[in-house]
């Protein structure tokens, strides 16, 4: 891994990095914290950053990663305007609809153009007129470069900030299969991409109910600050758990007949439960609501289960949970909702799962009873049987059975199909084998830069500081002489030093006239992968100390075993 | 100079580069002509360019040169927001003096911004409380970004656009002797950049008359198109030719005693000198103007030089040369003036170098005559002796005496020596050695990224289209096998492009099914540095032709002597 020309020796006391003591009073997520007291990030405006030298190596890492991966799969880079003509816009139809994240800027002469939120339109345009012939084809079009959303309400830091590094790509091939094999190439490209930014991520496969097909897949990074829950399984699995299936398995509760059940002071499956000494999976959790239509509809699922709500949204269209005074007005018991009984007009939906309990414990529509053993198609009759439960920690994966991990997760790069909608739109076309004039079948491929530098931090900290992965750290290694004046120490870091650079490795000398305690902190709070430390007592005994910043385990080394030690920390 | 690993071989096939037979409609030069024609740029609207693969390969060429010189000059690589506060501008007091060239935005919750035209108001306000001490400097931030200039007239493609690519460095000091080491540190890099380049360029010293001290050196690239004229010499004095010294030898036309001459018809100095037979330098020219406070000047120089306007301006301000009606309303005679008998109130200004000419054959202010043998002192007096002659081909060098030469040049680049200009006017200080407050002594160095692609352009092509120079060409070598269809042609080439790949050197392999003319004029008009041709007939006898684009000269080269003829042609 390591480069095999010699790296120059940075130094601590020439470096760019301010870093801090406090954290900054805005800093409303551990990355922006971290990234800010380390000294690579520094606020402007809101959502506006500047890089520092150290945030600027990270994001130069990234960078060549992206572009590595992306050259060696057939993307050619390119640069694409920043500000873009409004007429690209129009013509494509996004300019009355994109909303106000679409920042509009006004030339001296009068002319509309906006900030590129994004380039589907002058790619588009670009091809126009030069792929003329399926003997072009493929093209995969790509650069890296700053984009701008003129967010509501910017926070986040890098995670939602409104100037951000993008790597966008765009392919043009003539057919369905032609942009089947340009996106397998994408996906490879990417996984490859994520690997070596160390990251641990998932694959997340969008939810099909909504986009179509398998047609876009997003990049997850496991981190507690995600935006997204994800289901996935060590098989390779993943899905957003909005989009994965619950494999819930009810119970049934002992009752031959319907029995009406005094149930004073229970309003939660939990107090029910524990009421009758029974499990939670054994009762029936009752939900009301609203669908587009009016309707009005108790929804059941088992009592260990939570309602999905986009499961809900395919079947009724756009619903909404009735209010307390909403239940009232309907004649609907607030905890104590059933089947049995309801008013007229309200309907049922259940899970799939309930349809081998023939007999649920569930409410009885009057406050403080419930029913034991209400039968289906007797007591009651269920309108819609549906996948209603939200997928959770231990529900059997849909590919291999084994049981599912939930996380959460950012959104690192997603990959999409797009089809013909912008050529179409556009009227940007190619003459095919067969001499018909045809749109173009494209994709787009998104990776977000700066946004990686935020997961990486967001997936890999702790409470003394970052802990970058090997592949995107400002630099492998940090030395640090136990002495900031000229001395036998300082003499011995600069040694190691140079030895560990001129073995390829990116070094850096904490020369600075500090405390240990102070180069420590600092050391911890960038997060260099590997520090070597360099004191007068060891140095006697002719060893140094080496220590992974993941682990934090520190082992004494003899001096000419720290190339070693080092690879080794590293993981070569 | 060529890379160690094995560069993957590109092919023609492969790339997006459209090239174009015919010259685009608009171009207003050759760069524009050529870079559109040979598929490295194209135009989206006024001053707004797409770099394709191609063009890419030529920026990411110069940036990583700029890029490793400011390295290893003590420069960090940062990022700032493309994007910024008018705040900060109100704050440096540019929001009000910069023109409309400063494209301002107003975002959705009506705050206003700019696009960054440059950057100097946000990187003080980055180190302001971060460098707080002189022990933390100095420092040198730069960052390799598109900037944007509104532009009036957007024109000469990227010579002048409204988004363009620039490195713009910040130096921080504690004192002028700390900012004279930093522009010095800038200057080394700057002729490193240029010269790895492969330009013909002059370091030009700006006009110190108006800027004062040797505050600022431009870095001009030396070609037709250029929008600045350098006298230069071989022992590295270069200088606008407006800031430069002219050296006139004038001459005595005989006479002894003020005569008046019958020119009848005469109203140049050619005509005047042809006329009596004699030399322009035996002939004084004269030229009227009005000063800023309203005085009426006559200026005198040599016949055979042009009065240079920044030198009047440093004599009299600004000033405006007479018009013929004007002339005319002043009494002046146009194609007659000379210092004998002007109205009154009309003063005498000549070139230094007529101090050694005791009297002069100058016009008589009659139209059809002038005088031989007016006599300083005594037919006329000199108000004000000034150099105030144009420098011209073969004037003497101020600094060796050898003859200047005079070329026209591109501004690539320049350092700049700011002072306390930005730290002062936003109140940005850093704490010195003796415990005072003060503030950053500042420096600033651009270089035109996207305009030194450009520059290679005007410099270096022919009528078949561009040569680039080896350090900045999209790939050394072009392998053009006479064959499109898979035979032992097309097998030979893909042999020996892999054998350059291997030694380091980047291929491109023409293995498009198009016609040796096709393939010849792209490879031409592209400009790779090195072609090699594989023949049918060449194979027979074992050999192929090598073809450096600079000089067109064939040669013939048998098979195992390609890398050795290659590497010769690219002067290693």
């Amino acid at each position: 891994m390591a480069n095999i020309r010699k790296q120059p020796v940075l130094r601590m006391s020439d470096i760019y990095a301010p870093t801090l003591k406090e954290d900054p009073s805005d800093a409303d997520i551990e990355s922006a914290k971290l990234l800010v007291r380390a000294g690579m990030i520094r606020k402007e405006a809101a959502g506006l950053y500047t890089f520092l030298p150290l945030g600027m190596r990270v994001i130069s890492k990234i960078e060549t990663i992206v572009r590595e991966e992306m050259d060696s799969h057939g993307g050619q880079e390119i640069l694409m305007p920043f500000v873009q003509p409004a007429e690209l816009w129009h013509r494509s139809g996004r300019w009355d609809v994109y909303g106000p994240e679409l920042l509009r800027v006004t030339d001296r002469h009068d002319n509309e153009f906006c900030l590129g939120p994004t380039h589907e339109e002058i790619v588009t345009d670009l091809v126009n007129n030069e792929l003329r012939s399926y003997k072009d084809l493929p093209k995969n079009l790509y650069q890296i470069q700053v984009k701008f959303r003129d967010e509501r309400r910017p926070r986040f830091a890098l995670m939602r900030g409104r100037e951000f590094i993008m790597k966008d790509a765009y392919s043009f091939d003539a057919d369905e299969a032609g942009l089947d094999a340009s996106y397998a190439r994408m996906r490879e490209a990417y996984i490859n991409m994520f690997d070596r930014m160390g990251f641990d991520y998932r694959v997340v496969v969008a939810d099909s109910g909504q986009i179509g097909g398998n047609a876009s897949e997003e990049y997850m990074v496991l981190a507690d600050a995600g935006e997204a829950e994800i289901a996935s399984c060590t098989c390779g699995y993943a899905a957003d758990t909005e989009a994965a299936q619950a494999t819930p398995h009810p119970v049934a509760y002992a009752a031959d007949a319907l029995t009406k059940l005094e149930t004073p002071g229970v309003h939660t499956i939990e107090e029910l439960a524990a009421f009758l000494g029974t499990t939670e999976n054994a009762c029936v959790k009752a939900l009301s609501c609203k669908a587009a239509d009016g309707t009005l509809w108790v929804l059941f699922v088992p009592g260990d289960y939570e309602v999905n709500e986009v499961a809900v949204e395919h079947l009724l269209g756009e619903f909404t949970p009735l209010s307390d005074a909403e239940m009232k007005d309907a004649g609907l018991v607030k905890g104590s909702m059933g089947p049995v009984g309801l008013p007229e007009g309200v309907k049922i939906a259940a899970d799939e799962s309930l349809r081998s309990i023939e007999r649920w414990l569930v409410g009885a529509n009057v406050d403080g009873f419930h029913f034991a053993g209400a039968k289906q198609g007797e007591d009651f009759t269920v309108d819609a049987w549906e996948h209603l439960c939200m997928v959770k920690e231990g529900d059997a994966c849909p590919k291999c059975g084994k049981p599912l991990s939930i996380a959460r997760g950012i959104e690192a790069g997603q990959i999409f199909k797009l089809g013909t909608k912008y050529s179409e739109a556009m009227g940007v076309t190619f003459m095919d084998e067969d001499g018909v004039e045809k749109p173009f079948v494209m994709g787009c491929y998104g990776v977000g830069v700066s946004r990686c530098m935020a997961a990486a931090v967001e997936q890999s900290h702790d409470e003394n500081g970052i802990v970058w992965p090997v592949g995107i750290a400002p630099a492998h290694v940090c030395v640090i002489p136990l002495s900031g004046k000229p001395d036998e120490v300082t003499e011995a870091a600069a040694k190691i030093a140079d030895e560990l650079a001129c073995a390829g490795w990116e070094v850096v000398l904490d020369d600075r006239d500090e405390r240990a305690g102070v180069k420590f902190a600092d050391a911890d709070l960038i997060g260099w992968p590997v520090q070597v430390v360099v004191g007068k007592r060891g140095l006697k005994e002719g060893s140094v100390e080496v220590k992974p910043r993941a682990t934090g385990e520190k082992q004494s080394v003899a001096i000419d075993g720290v190339l070693e030690a080092v690879e080794a920390a590293l993981n070569v």
